[in-house]
């Protein structure tokens, strides 16, 4: 089969634009939507549902920015609507004229297949929401578009009156519709019941089924799996699984159930193995923190912490793994922890390429400061550049050190006209010399940083090219009336590669000047500065 | 029947504190452990599975604890431990002697059923294998102890090897096991055909067949309803899903759907409704920030953003849940968002107590004042206190403000003894008087609160008992060129009710003045002080 001919004979349809945008606290910019679409573009999803033009004023302009700005390599635009309103013609209906001139290929229109949605929430007849699901598909049809029937609330829907929600579905289907979408709307089905009413409606409709499932019951892609073993051939889903209340079927766990797990082929491999790398882009475009242990795309989803299985991993990792974790683009990786024990040590020690099983002294003495430092609220598992400060100055016998601390100030003063200014100066001893620099920034770390940056950059010029990419506070909670610390984790990039640092402490300030000199240590290190 | 005999016929099995501490960022003190345990025991879980003495000091010390300290209603404590090494007799495995000697009543023990992990990981026969499962059962049970066999890898052993994989449960039933738990212990399967194997097993084994599920396929919930669809008894997971990878089975989804969408009665209704709330409680335990889209209970499970749905949910609320949010403790909420529009302002307005319907003018100005703040990077949805505020200042023409700001200082030094102090200044024109007052604290916004709550106390000794609970800094990148902002989110409580409040700005430290103020003033404003 050619490529399109696999995205026609099954279709992997995002609707990340439109319902993942409903997700509490998440907000698209049109430039955020057009670059979320060129992911899933290069995903290779055969549709990529973009908004309701017509409807919301962004989406109309994405609309109109995509056909210039938009080339897509395998998906198809889908713009979504609802059926034209009571009492009009459809071509008459401004929403569906907005349809119609959003230059979309394929429209997903809307429509109530619930008796008690058509009485309460539509207010009109059973009859009128026929014709209106008649009307829209018939016009939209006719002017040339491909239409896609997305039937809300279609299992409540049937389990309170099958007959009229499947006469909804045949409508559509006479009036010209290519797909019967059902939709789990409030996402309460659970898997059986889903697939039993699934099977039922593909016997009794004799259209193409789609399925639409939202998390509300932990269950969106297992039921996206029942429906197609039940015979859909459409699959609706998000990246991320985001969405409203507990979220959409993550379409990124279902692709990879199906090609991995179930044989189909859905997208391009090569789609495949770009997955987490994607996964983490989209994250970072939605500005939503990625859910490390998301399926397959998590950081976490092939980390290993217990003791037990570490010993083991060293055998053979397939036996602790589901699949190769290659498949998707991810890693598997080891974590170092307190639970872990030395077999995890020496497995992150090779990662990061020095040898400690010949050298069990060693591995012993960095197991227990690791012990230590995690007791004190440290966490390892984010920071591997300070796991490997730690390590190479137990190997070394001494701290890895390329300047000497002798104070600093950080300060932020709201000045009588209302300006804020944020200044601090640091004092170091570098190669000999005293050297006293100041800084400023948009918050009292941000200058501590850029104060120790001009510190340093006579002596090393090699720091110009640092960037601080990602700042991370948690607070920790004291246990039996200690008072509450609080961690801090930096990540750093000279534009070629990102390592991550931590600092504890009871001040947030000292901590982040922790993870600040393990950034800048660590830095110096990798452009193969010597220690002085 | 009686709450024993229900707990009895169907086993809901807690093992957050051995399983779900394996999840990466995730350590609990011992303390801890009692303390989430007593928050199941409140759930109304049959068992909780401590954690294994022997192998870590800390599981010791907690069944030492236990036995003083736990005052368990409902649950069993069972402790986890594997069978005896090779070679040895149980009685004289110290690892079996933990176990004996933790005062627990059930010890679980975790066995391989999987032949390529007898010989690779375990280092043995098959038979040895066998007899090791023989020997410890035999053992723990003829001390008196009640014993589970949780079967590692079960699946994948059986699909490699099934007659050796039921072997295993043969012998262990033989030898005196209560159930044997069927573990997917690498996460990778599917419903289907998890359910076929469950239901030949328990054919074959005759045994009382457990469920152990993990969330690498996404289907960790739906797994654990496919085998008890096909005839387990006895289901493990863990509070918020929390484990290693992509995590466990989220125990509180599947008691919900077992109990509210498959009729079976497996903990008692009051505990149920209590189950957000404590959610919530172990999430506070753990140091984890709970997932607001965690289905049933997070905050986002019944929160409706869309204006689509946001005018039909004044109609008839069900028609848009799953379930009555009130089983679970949790409730309906409304967003407000530039998604929603004017009828999510008017309806979040109502939950607030105001009656915008009437006064289209007030609603006009207040959705656009909302859309306006969003796009600067404000976000009402989790800062219900600072939206008030708004309101107020909309209804009344002018700004709530109890005082007026003239300026601040905010700073950290550190002296050259390596000690670091913050400190700051606050000066406000409080009721006509000028006021500068100074603070210290832990971090320059911590020390800029108490300077401000300083500078308030004479004027308004109300604001004494408000404590800040929890801040949070969310950088938003910029679009098209413009400057990084921060978004700064605060908790504030007086002991009896909590209110959140934002901040927007490029520089961080002017953010989290606007969050204390607005905080500050709404917490006056609960006082019932009136604005001069």
């Amino acid at each position: 089969m050619s490529a399109k001919d696999v995205y026609e004979s099954f279709h992997i349809y995002d609707t990340t634009l439109r319902d993942g945008s409903q997700q509490e606290g998440l907000s698209l910019a049109v430039a955020d939507k057009l670059a979320i679409a060129r992911h899933l573009d290069a995903l290779g999803v055969g549709f990529i549902e973009g908004g309701w033009p017509g409807a919301v004023p962004k989406d109309t302009e994405f609309f109109r920015r995509a056909q210039t700005e938009l080339d897509l390599k395998h998906a198809q635009l889908a713009a979504f609507g609802k059926t034209r309103r009571t009492g009009v013609k459809a071509a008459d209906d401004p929403l569906v004229a907005a349809l119609r001139e959003s230059g979309a290929p394929i429209v997903t229109l809307v429509a109530k297949s619930h008796v008690r949605h058509v009485d309460l929430a539509l207010r009109t007849t059973l009859e009128e929401n026929l014709a209106m699901i008649r009307d829209t598909v018939e016009h939209l049809h006719a002017e040339g578009r491909r239409v896609f029937l997305d039937a809300e609330h279609f299992f409540d829907g049937y389990l309170a009156d099958p007959a009229y929600a499947l006469e909804c579905l045949r409508t559509a289907a006479e009036a010209g519709a290519d797909v019967a979408v059902l939709c789990d709307t409030n996402g309460g089905m659970l898997p059986t019941q889903l697939a039993d009413i699934v099977h039922e409606v593909r016997e009794a409709s004799g259209t193409r089924i789609g399925i639409h499932t939202h998390d509300d019951a932990a269950c969106a892609v297992a039921n996206a799996l029942a429906a197609v073993d039940a015979g859909a051939t459409h699959v609706q889903g998000t990246a991320n699984g985001y969405g409203e209340r507990s979220g959409n079927a993550n379409l990124f766990s279902v692709v990879a159930n199906l090609q991995l797990k179930l044989g189909r082929e859905v997208i391009p491999p090569a789609g495949l193995a770009e997955m987490t790398r994607i996964a983490h882009a989209v994250a970072e475009v939605t500005n939503l923190a990625p859910n490390p242990q998301a399926p397959y795309v998590g950081v976490s989803a092939f980390a290993h912490k217990a003791g037990l299985h570490a010993s083991a991993v060293r055998v053979d990792p397939d036996l602790y793994q589901h699949i190769d974790p290659q498949l998707v683009g991810n890693d598997m990786r080891m974590l170092v922890s307190e639970m872990a024990g030395r077999a995890s040590i020496e497995l992150k020690g090779r990662e990061l390429g020095f040898d400690l099983s010949a050298d069990p002294d060693t591995l012993a003495r960095v197991t227990n400061r690791v012990k230590e430092l995690e007791a004190q609220g440290y966490s390892f598992e984010a920071a591997d550049a300070s796991f490997e400060l730690l390590l190479r100055g137990e190997l070394g016998g001494a701290p890895v050190r390329f300047f000497e601390v002798l104070s600093w100030r950080t300060f932020a003063d709201r000045l009588a006209d209302g300006l804020v200014v944020n200044q601090a100066t640091v004092k170091l001893r570098v190669k000999g010399e005293e050297v006293l620099a100041a800084g400023e920034g948009n918050g009292p770390v941000n200058a501590l940083d850029n104060a120790l940056r001009a510190a340093l950059a006579a002596a090393y010029p090699a720091l110009a090219g640092l960037e601080l990419m990602d700042y991370k506070v948690r607070i920790l909670t004291g246990d039996h009336g200690t008072a509450s610390r609080t961690r801090v984790l930096i990540t750093t990039s000279d534009g070629v590669a990102e390592w991550s640092t931590v600092g504890v402490d009871e001040n947030v300030i000292t901590a982040s000047w922790q993870a600040l000199v393990d950034a800048v240590t660590f830095g110096l290190l990798a452009k193969g500065e010597t220690v002085v």
